[in-house]
């Protein structure tokens, strides 16, 4: 980018997404995307600020890792540096935050360049329902979970595979995703977190998985269920979508910087439609 | 309780403070107190049922370790026993839960038995600003914090001592109190979590100390300026009180069984007006 006198700027940005209608922009809606591309614009004075991003989360869906970049002058970055993040945390509303902003290295492509995507459901079965603090970002299941059970079968979902069963069809796009890790872990007294990373996913893949694996949990239906429901290769209306708010991106991971365009270009040919 | 038919129950709860006017009770706003004692009186089909409290938290502050208790007729508990948890939370709004209910041994009082509370108050100093899905339990601090020197400016704190520059006056009452425990740790990258340990505490006494070390913490003052303010022994208009959002009562530590009729007895007797 350099050579024509831009320079590509990471950003790594979070946010709570209950007031969001997702990243992507959309007319008359309030989006990620839409409020932080406001806030580049007012500050770097620009009339418009395009941002390309990793992960395009639905409505709802929160994000702690989330990364997109920007291509802008060189000299507007020379101007502002570090300073940006400061000015940006004070026109930005709450609910979506900068955590980091730099140039991004030779070849970077926040949509491309990806190794994985690591998202994270947690989902609380307390009896007496989720915490406060919690419950903008936990799910509240009323059945009793039984984590072995659900790591049980979820072990039998990695690897690669075509997974049009846990996804929502769309024209032209494959469905075959490389699902690198599904666990559950104990983060707390009744809360657990489910941890699913790929290389990329399809539409509504992350909710339909978990989804499945809940079913599991309470005891509804067998760990041998959601393999057979994948190998089935078909959309299964007994696989409940749960709602977003207990999801959360947590970490896009790149490769080394020597490997970032090669990655970006291998990822583009692989992928017809890519996935979130 | 029991000779008398009733029993005494123990609630654990938590709660959201941000949409309330506090703990306790007042005519014509939203408190944790009025919702549960409602929520209560509903399930149970009573006209009133009154709570006693461990820590009656000001408009604002969060509790995840709160304590209650209130004395049912015997029957009635027998009657209800575990399902009282379900119903509760189907009842209650989302921000207030009960995460336990269970009837307490001989001799507890919610209010006069604990032998300490433990609040944490969470500050973080993120460039950047607070991470979005906390931003309701975290103080975003300008400046950056430097935990090293709160910590050497709290250990000078620690102790049995007349608290009245770090509280609100109340005519009568002692503000004599033990802190055991003050001291910050790193949560997460710019989070610091300050834990703050006492018998009990006076009006207002967590958000002055928090704020007298913040302004160590970020080189305002010098590490020995609150322990000056404390010998002082009178509100000092330079200690800054800080917002209540960072604030969450965390736990309320009680004696073993056989210790806690005389523990409310002892602290009956000492405390003039027992504080928060």
């Amino acid at each position: 980018m350099s050579d024509e006198g831009l320079v590509r700027l990471r950003l790594d940005v979070s946010y709570d997404g209950t007031d969001f209608s997702g990243w992507a922009e959309q007319p008359g809606r309030r989006t990620v995307q839409g409020e932080l591309q406001a806030a580049l614009a007012r500050v770097l004075r620009l009339s418009e600020a395009r941002l390309t991003v990793a992960g395009r989360t639905d409505a709802g869906v929160h994000a702690r890792g989330q990364v997109a970049h920007l291509d802008v002058e060189e000299g507007l970055w020379a101007a502002e540096g570090e300073r940006l993040l400061r000015r940006l945390a004070g026109v930005l509303p709450p609910d979506v935050r900068v955590r980091a902003v730099r140039p991004a290295p030779e070849g970077f492509d926040a949509r491309f360049s990806p190794l994985f995507r690591r998202y994270v459901y947690r989902v609380s079965d307390a009896p007496g329902g989720v915490e406060p603090l919690r419950r903008r970002d936990v799910l509240w299941h009323r059945r009793e979970l039984d984590p072995d059970r659900m790591n049980a079968a979820a072990a039998r979902l990695v690897g690669e595979h075509d997974f049009a069963a846990f996804c929502r069809r769309r024209e032209g796009a494959t469905t075959i995703r490389e699902l690198l890790r599904l666990e559950w872990i104990r983060e707390g007294e009744h809360l657990y977190a489910g941890t699913v990373q790929a290389d990329a996913f399809c539409h509504n893949m992350v909710r339909a998985l978990v989804g499945a694996l809940l079913a599991v949990g309470d005891g509804r239906r067998g760990p041998d269920w959601p393999r057979e429901v994948l190998f089935a290769g078909v959309r299964d209306s007994a696989v409940h979508v749960v709602p977003p708010h207990g999801l959360s991106l947590e970490e896009i991971r790149y490769p080394p910087d020597a490997e970032l365009a090669e990655r970006a270009r291998s990822t583009r040919r692989v992928r017809t439609l890519p996935g979130t």
